[in-house]
């Protein structure tokens, strides 16, 4: 089951002029910063409802960087909370989406993260996720 | 003040198809389909917990269309749901970002909507929006 949109990544150049813009957008701060060393990015979060925006900044040998050079800054992928991360991608694999983890890899924000290749959704990088039970 | 993300537009070349094909993603049925004359834009949505995803197909001489055709499918927009929507549109004018609707129009399901240039937003083009009382 899709429970809800557990975030929006926004693919930024720089975390601090970002949170600066945001901060004055949304009317409201960031509520904390995260080093991603496995993904090479550092990231903030906003919280609007219940859902967070996530900004990227990536390392010079980040996927976020190599976005920003093809694409600009923007909208990078909107990630959704499973119930059951491995039963989605057994699913989705069986209807022929590409599934890029198998199995799901540890992400930022105490997570499992699976994303799913944008050319099988319609352009959209799909990212799912499931919080890691302590 | 920001309440929450009301929706997430994605642009589509075909609904049918890709109504389809989100339907086996989230493993949901869209609960409606709105054609919205004054945009040139027939959309549908999902409900996923407290945000919708809409998606948008144009026609030949739509925004959406216009969007495809030089970015492909994918991420259009963010709306977020306001409390105020005039006075958030007065207090992102005195702030610098460039509002494309002052003031508010008319948009799918019931909404007054203004958008935010995406050159003065991270290059996400931001959706404000507050339902129509009646």
């Amino acid at each position: 089951m899709w429970k809800r949109i557990e975030h929006i990544g926004i693919a930024v150049k720089d975390l601090k002029a970002s949170n600066d813009l945001f901060k004055i957008l949304f009317n409201t701060s960031p509520y904390k910063e995260e080093v991603v060393k496995s993904e090479h990015v550092t990231t903030s979060f906003f919280q609007l409802g219940e859902t967070k925006i996530e900004l990227l900044e990536g390392g010079s040998d980040s996927t976020i960087t190599k976005f920003i050079d093809k694409k600009g800054e923007g909208i990078h992928h909107i990630a959704f909370e499973v119930e059951d991360i491995y039963a989605e991608i057994d699913r989705l694999r069986k209807e022929g989406f590409q599934v890029l983890n198998d199995p799901p890899k540890k992400g930022a924000d105490n997570k499992l993260v699976c994303f799913v290749h944008p050319k099988t959704a319609n352009g959209v990088l799909v990212e799912l996720c499931q919080e890691i039970k302590k």
